[in-house]
């Protein structure tokens, strides 16, 4: 076996400059950090049909620990040290795979995938994000759009939030929500807008929620402003019989996504 | 209007130490955050029957901000510095609360609460822990239980991700989760373990639901272990329809309450 890269390795600290957004968006690459993710990552295929792993750094002990997971990947072994600078997490697995961006235009998100989608407009925390990506696998979503000024998709905290779900379904990001919005209502399909103030229930609305529909949902501080919210075909509430006066955004998300799932099964 | 204390006087030191555990737990005392949590405490009764908060620091720009918020509370200026000391947010608000701790004996809890309740057991991340008793708040549940090694109440996390809920239901925390599990039985309510191998489908469980229940959810990385979820009367999944292999512990929680929330209401 080879000996392990050092912090001070070339390539390790190439890989390195990935943490910054930049640098992601300049190479279109980023980093897949511990064994969920890399799982995820080496099953994947990215837009253009090549393997999304253009490599996978690794320490010695996950090397050992991690064989089935990584049997066939082509991989660096790199000390602690270096793998502590690579990973963004408090206390590393081990391996660290750099990736291929994995979006897709819309247009092809619409050609290839079933409802549910879910649109996140202007979603600025990384672990909601992820979260939400992660749900939306979960209940078996087509899909997943990030509108407007919301969080990179390949920020570290978003791909680990995702725990793999980043590369199990389809993935777009349109920085105008209203063109997003309009081309997947265009597509066939009803926009519902959660929203504290909507006009529905999300306890009365099974027949819509079996329909062919995409959740649009918003910023975890402010909501949808109402001309965002406006842009959907309903605004659908969550009740609320208790004190507090919202639901965290991914939780929100989750009991929406799951209503889908329960009415689509009725 | 007085001179702003600033970061070297000694009440301001003292509130500063609260952010240590050892300290609160020595002193029965926990900081509020934000706007959100000081109007939670100032509405709140501490378990003795007296205010729970002790005194408020504020900054002179945000007691313009929050004149009604604070109108009969007896604050304390602070200057910016002495205030980014005391907050925990990146971004403070610049309103912190001195609180009495607000948890009850369990058994009190059981006399004055009305169903649906759920435990927490070993629940380690304050961001989820304050997530699931805003959710329980949302939902109008009974009240939380931590039991086991569960991540501290008072945390600064817990305290800002609960949204000011924490003031909202009554809160319990037992070292010994069986005990609690048994406690919670005895007084007439059903325990349903969340547990992604549990003999029953949330979907199809609306009569149980409707009952007198109390949710029992466990760590965010290994959930129950079994001899825990063998302590409930059901171990209910959550279907998942598509890849995710789990779902994130607060927003698995949110889809049990509010599946509960819904059942209710039928």
């Amino acid at each position: 076996m080879s000996t392990p890269l050092t912090v001070g390795n070339s390539r390790v600290k190439d890989a390195r400059k990935l943490s910054r957004r930049s640098v992601r968006t300049e190479r279109r690459l980023f980093l897949a950090d511990g064994p969920k993710a890399v799982e995820g990552a080496l099953s994947a295929v990215s837009h253009s049909g090549e393997s999304c792993v253009v490599e996978v750094f690794v320490t010695p002990q996950a090397a050992e620990r991690h064989v089935d997971l990584l049997a066939g990947a082509d991989v660096t072994l790199v000390d602690d040290r270096a793998m502590a600078g690579l990973s963004d997490s408090v206390s590393p697995a081990g391996l660290v795979a750099v990736c291929r961006f994995i979006d897709v235009p819309l247009r092809d998100l619409l050609v290839t995938s079933s409802p549910p989608l879910v649109i996140c407009a202007d979603v600025r925390d990384p672990g909601n994000a992820g979260t939400i990506i992660r749900t939306a696998d979960a209940v078996g979503a087509g899909g997943v759009v990030l509108t407007g000024h919301s969080v990179d998709l390949y920020n570290p905290k978003t791909v680990r939030a995702s725990v793999g779900s980043l590369f199990h379904l389809p993935l777009a990001v349109v920085p105008d929500t209203a063109a997003a919005v309009a081309a997947i209502r265009a597509a066939g399909m009803g926009v519902l807008a959660a929203d504290g103030a909507g006009e529905l229930d999300l306890f009365e609305i099974d027949e819509i929620l079996a329909d062919q529909v995409a959740w649009l949902f918003g910023n975890e501080a402010w909501g949808l402003p109402a001309e965002v919210a406006a842009l959907a075909d309903h605004r659908v509430r969550i009740p609320i019989p208790g004190r507090a006066e919202s639901l965290n955004l991914s939780t929100a998300a989750a009991v929406c996504l799951y209503a889908g799932a329960r009415a689509a099964r009725a």
